[in-house]
């Protein structure tokens, strides 16, 4: 029972991890912990619209602990090229620490969840790395381009970025992203 | 699709509803959807102490959706106890009015699991509540009672409270908690 409190209290630390969106009409930065129960909330709601039959139950499992290693490696903005492999393998050296204080039977269903969403094998990986790309894109577009604008992030690196996991992983919500993100150019909401 | 984003981005205003806990080593107070995040994965974690064979898929969905009423009422300590049914009242209109804000087979499944929760009649909902009243002891006991003591909550409204639901929904969990709680006694972490 200790190791389950241990681990569980080593997970407040991700609601210390920033992210760069603000929860809309709050003046702050988001963290990683209120999102990451944002985006299984809206995988499980995007369920009609997912391309084939998907163990949902998967998908949101794996969306609550695919940020945990950021505990020890902090938040990395998606549009950061750079370091890619380093930044992985940080990863999952924090989540071997991390899921690693709890019994090895619980620690190994973690580390296999977050495994599957990092290979992005599975339509179920697919799907939640669908949703997890495109909950910052939602926010934006309901910011009027807020993170975008203070990072200088352009409509054509945002494309580029997101198109390919999102519509891989779900087509339909690629389809109505597509269309809000013309829009939102035509907005201004993008950065240099 | 758009009542789904809707519907979404309507829970971010969760994220702005406050509780009395900090999280460990911040100086801000929790919000209940990243407390909503962090006790999905306490009660996923607690699966090998609960009392009988659960669908434990259930009770992280429940413990997703549970507090989502308090975007229009507010969070209410556990320790209120006036007006409860008024409370009850409003975050059942509450409830219906954000689910509503999705197409009609989404909205009844997940009012469906948020009413089994407030009924804890099943054993996943009073698992998941188990789960929902230990988190804020947990963290006070991490913290050496922060919010018992910033709120004049006694070790015996603390018991008198939490007992029961935790007792009943995971009898392991109330057998660690009640060895911290005395210990937590004799350290001076309640209120008067």
């Amino acid at each position: 029972m200790q190791a389950i409190i241990d681990f569980v209290l080593e997970l407040d630390k991700l609601k210390g991890v920033t992210r760069k969106t603000r929860p809309l009409g709050l003046d702050r930065q988001e963290n990683s912990a209120e999102h990451s129960w944002q985006i299984a909330l809206l995988a499980s709601s995007l369920a009609p619209y997912a391309p084939q039959a998907l163990d949902m139950n998967r998908v949101v499992a794996m969306l609550l602990v695919h940020d945990i290693g950021e505990i020890d490696t902090g938040d990395t903005i998606a549009y950061a090229e750079e370091g890619w492999q380093e930044r992985k393998a940080a990863e999952l050296a924090a989540v071997q620490r991390i899921f690693g204080l709890l019994p090895s039977e619980q620690a190994a269903r973690f580390l296999a969840l977050w495994q599957e969403f990092e290979d992005a094998a599975t339509p179920e990986a697919r799907f939640a790395h669908a949703a997890d790309r495109a909950m910052p894109v939602l926010l934006n577009l309901a910011n009027s381009g807020q993170s975008w604008r203070e990072n200088g992030i352009s409509y054509e690196r945002v494309v580029k970025r997101i198109r390919p996991p999102i519509e891989t992983g779900c087509p339909a919500l690629w389809a109505y992203l597509d269309g809000q993100l013309r829009h939102a150019q035509t907005q201004g909401w993008f950065g240099a």
